[in-house]
């Protein structure tokens, strides 16, 4: 669906829908699992290095995002507006922007050799699993749900792609909220559903992987190839210059969810305030 | 005193005396805790996840105040000066206003459910108390101060929005400096004293209790309890947008007190760290 | 060196360096100790409170960077042009530079005080060191290896600043890059050797101090005698006013580094996040 946004032109778009998921996944993700596992138990113990790491990933994008946007603001540029459909940038800018796609990918494969070869141990707490036994049938279902929420996922994402322009005019609602909030919360439906599967079932473990791991990788694997691939297809190269309100908002979610990570557990009250967070950055949203 | 002022129009002079408050409690009286605190201890340390849950009330309502910002610049209106007494903003901005004060609102009640019921024991550490005997006592005067305290406070606030114009003309010190030091300063005397008195007695847990909930509800409760009766008090309704000075020290602030906070144990120099971090801002404050 | 471009009044290169010191310590030196160090190991453990006392001093510095840059945008000065030689301030703003320099020398003197005296034990782990036995001649080792290194640097760092117009200019960088990153690489070169070599053998205590602390030292040490010297040195006096990739990248630079030592341990793979953070500066800055 990216990359066909991509094709046409759509830049702001596409980066919209980029931050939108890392926004979903980190604050309302996150949230529902924090709020539903937390509901019924004083706290919640998840390995805190991998979420760490994870977190640290989460840094690394924000810094990416921000220096460019200071470099378009310092040249005098300005920010892109959040109703533009694609801004063309000076080849500088551009240069920029592939070689931090690289940075980003190098730091992504590296973060793949950390999650499955060096601390492998630390993402796949299979140790915990064997005390209760029938795990397997719960991988396999897990699977499974992972698989039937996908399908019905690609289905309404193409859906929503073909009919995005005229059910936001129908609704009143803007392209930018459409692209930042509805498009992310129907796409980030399979790992939210996994998530707070898990999260209930007080393997918190595998929720916080879920949810800070999908906000990681969409910012450390999907928008770089996003970038790269602009330059192949579509009109013109797309930078990485994000807009202020998406880049004061995952600004302020990376610093949060890095916050509510960095202890190795959790109660329901901090789900509640990521998804008063969110609220807050939907509002806003649903106001440009 | 608030409501007096918002009566009066005079928006600027709440926004700066809600900062000041802000700053005030995290910054001052936390800073001289830990610091009278830890003075002959090597550490002190105090409950972890209480502190976490209202440092995180402080960044949810770091957001409530950047989003609207942005939300302004993007829109090309400029932040407000710092010398203005009132500025009114577009309808969308108020509505905006009031969904978020709604949204904090609403967290400080969950705040509530969290403090007073599910997790009541990390805030109200009686078991500690049992041990040194006398406590009953200790109450009662805590109490007695408090009561005291207020009383003086009320009295002092008072007189001070009374004559915040002429004293602030007669020693030459800004309006703005009077509102977000000064004022700030004489409000949260009775917090303080209590803070201080129970660091002192090596009871961290109720001094930033005491330190970042203050912050936390004057962030959650009294703000957003303000923007929602500026629409019957007052010429017209007053929005949640601040300035770049209270912007910038509110976040920087928050974002130190969630790092001072978050490892349940402090010593004297984070204290003197504190007060060094709020002697900038005064001196900032002062030069406008 | 400092002292010498300060008397030709050629502050933004002063500035520069200072930004590019503090970056090169807590990114670069930081990131290579803890890649090296966790290369064969599970995680690396250090003392979390003396980090965390250094990683205060570089969030009070942030502080001090930040508000006088707010203090300018709001006057509607604009930040200084990275391409500049020196911009004189306002006299107002020269006295606020003077006013946080005494702030920051005096908390870097408490700060003595503190890892000095009242908790010298959290940065003089020598009970660790009496355990392997032939620690003196590791002393006397990293003293002679610190002396040599430290002259290397001097020498060096007498040819390139003599040398640094001509070397730019015939390798086509900017004068900018050169000093935030070439300079402040050269110049770490000592420290960056000491702690990558203590971080080898395990002592990440000693390694983290280096380069934490070396940071800290510049920003409420270096840095402000540097302020209060340009009354007396040079044409007109320097003001805390750095230009905005500066303040992004040290602000960010801080929060980072905040986030890898609070928890006192690390990995290889948190040492390779902050390497990709610092190429993403430097790409930036490259094509500033």
């Amino acid at each position: 669906m990216a990359l066909f946004a991509l094709g046409a032109g759509l830049h702001e778009v596409v980066e919209a829908s980029l931050v939108g998921s890392i926004l979903g996944t980190i604050l309302l993700v996150l949230g529902v699992s924090l709020l539903v596992g937390g509901r019924k138990r004083d706290r919640q113990r998840f390995e805190l290095r991998a979420a760490t790491a994870q977190s640290l990933m989460l840094l690394l994008a924000t810094v990416a995002l921000v220096m460019p946007a200071i470099f378009q603001l310092v040249a005098g540029g300005g920010l892109p507006d959040p109703t533009a459909k694609a801004v063309a940038f000076p080849s500088n800018l551009q240069a920029l922007s592939v070689g931090v796609a690289v940075v980003l990918l190098a730091s992504y494969g590296a973060g793949l050799v950390f999650s499955l070869k060096t601390h492998a141990q630390l993402f796949n707490p299979s140790h915990d699993e064997d005390e209760h036994g029938g795990e397997p049938w719960s991988v396999r279902k897990s699977v499974l749900m992972l698989a039937g929420a996908g399908a019905a996922v690609g289905w309404m994402s193409e859906i929503l792609v073909h009919s995005i322009t005229e059910a936001s005019a129908a609704i009143g609602l803007s392209p930018f909220f459409v692209g930042v909030i509805v498009v992310a919360i129907v796409g980030n439906a399979a790992e939210h559903w996994v998530a707070v599967y898990f999260a209930s079932r007080d393997k918190m473990d595998i929720s916080v992987n879920i949810a800070i791991g999908s906000g990681a990788q969409i910012a450390l694997f999907v928008a770089p190839v996003l970038v790269l691939a602009s330059f192949v297809i579509g009109p013109f190269p797309m930078a990485l210059v994000f807009n202020g309100f998406e880049l004061g908002a995952v600004f302020l979610a990376v610093i949060i969810a890095n916050e509510v990570t960095q202890r190795g557990e959790s109660t329901w009250y901090e789900g509640l305030q990521l998804l008063a967070i969110y609220a807050v950055l939907g509002l806003t949203f649903y106001f440009v």
